[in-house]
């Protein structure tokens, strides 16, 4: 990976405050917890009612925050005043979300000028014990009107 | 698309039963509005707090029952004790989530004896009016324990 | 689907031009079937040096005609002077492709001013039969410059 | 990464005699270049009848190579008599494949009884500088019999 040059010197504070604007980041109660030029993780703590039907993290829930912790580690290599929006994401599952706590990490690897290509990796940490649940490979476009995708 | 020929008579029931252990689903109050052999619509009423920063569904949320309605549609087609495992899934965003009803239609493209291939569609429906907002290519897995995924 | 209109009435020779401006289409000798505005049909005849180790046609050929195809559907819809490049495309292999004749079809879903989503359906045809073997779905980008990727 | 234990001592030889009847990459003269358990390397020197429209490497050629390189490091982790399919793969081109010589590298991310998951990554060899120009996350099943494509 390179390193990267965020455009942006407030790139973790409007990381954190577009996060924060995100209502359905705050009902299923996911954390901001690392913010990085290209990087971004997130944390899920275990809730029952965020599961499927063995009891694990429904994987519409590890693939929400899989997005958002590419999405956000694309918003920190932006421009002033441009955004991201997600052109589309591929999603693998690797093992059950079985745990108290989930992680993802999203890594850009390619930031270009109108296209941002990401990685992501989802933990699933149960007592101490980490294990990759699901990877992610993603697309995401700069933009500068709220309608547009794409 | 061919006609699927269920393997279980009683695939509704199963899928409704199913479908209603996700707590997921019901935390996000989404509902199992069509079962038919390969086929699954699913609906989600707006609600503010399944949104993103412009007041949209959040694309987790459009993934979320887009994952789900291939899966219900791949499960209508399992044998009697199996159920259904999502290995991958690709969602392109087309358009953002804004109506006040999401309704997915998950399709099985192929069911094959272990693997299933499906495509989704996510309408975002505002007013009367529907507009395709999301499109995905998933691949499930029909799996007899519940530990294993892939 | 929407019938799409072409911004370009000259767009079938272009695509033409641009087909033939392939030389890796010459190598494997795939023709160029059918140009409609939003839609691309490409025919590979089957030769042995184009199959793996069974005898099918290689997945990395089926590849080529599937990104192809949707490229091509996709090419008809820019306006005069832009070209597209592929983004990224997800494929499914449904079947081998064992057939005397592979069809690739791609069909744009959603036209965009800056990214094109195309599906893309290959099939093996054997002795007249036809299986579908192969589903694509691709993201695609208007670009003024060569050097442009994203 | 873990480290990864072959099932089959032999992996290496497999892995070549496999390469060596896939004819269409004797076709495009791709070379094996390293086998390891889990990984494989496929290079690939560049000829003009290998070229989309700019003159660089065609988007189909880098996608075979990059689906040859995630299926052969998936088949060094098979047991003897078992074989590999690739279900689904996505790309994401990133740069333009301009360079004398491809390289894919493929790497197991999980290898599990039925199901293995890869990455790839491809880059584009000029004059001895490398450059990122494709990644792609694909999912492969173990298959005994040669009609099993899923």
């Amino acid at each position: 990976m390179d390193a990267f040059e965020p455009k942006d010197p407030d790139f973790e504070k409007r990381v954190t405050r577009s996060f924060n604007r995100q209502k359905f980041m705050n009902l299923i109660e996911a954390r901001l917890a690392r913010v990085e030029p290209g990087f971004c993780e997130i944390h899920l703590p275990f809730r029952e009612d965020l599961t499927q039907h063995h009891g694990y993290f429904h994987a519409g829930v590890i693939g929400t925050i899989a997005d958002n912790a590419g999405g956000f580690a694309a918003l920190t290599l932006m421009p002033p005043g441009a955004s991201v929006l997600t052109v589309e994401y591929k999603l693998n599952l690797l093992a059950p979300g079985d745990g108290d706590l989930l992680v993802a990490r999203g890594q850009v690897t390619r930031a270009g000028r109108t296209l941002t290509v990401c990685m992501t990796e989802v933990y699933a940490e149960k007592s101490g014990a980490k294990k990759l649940c699901a990877t992610s490979l993603m697309t995401l476009i700069a933009a500068l009107g709220r309608d547009e995708v794409g």
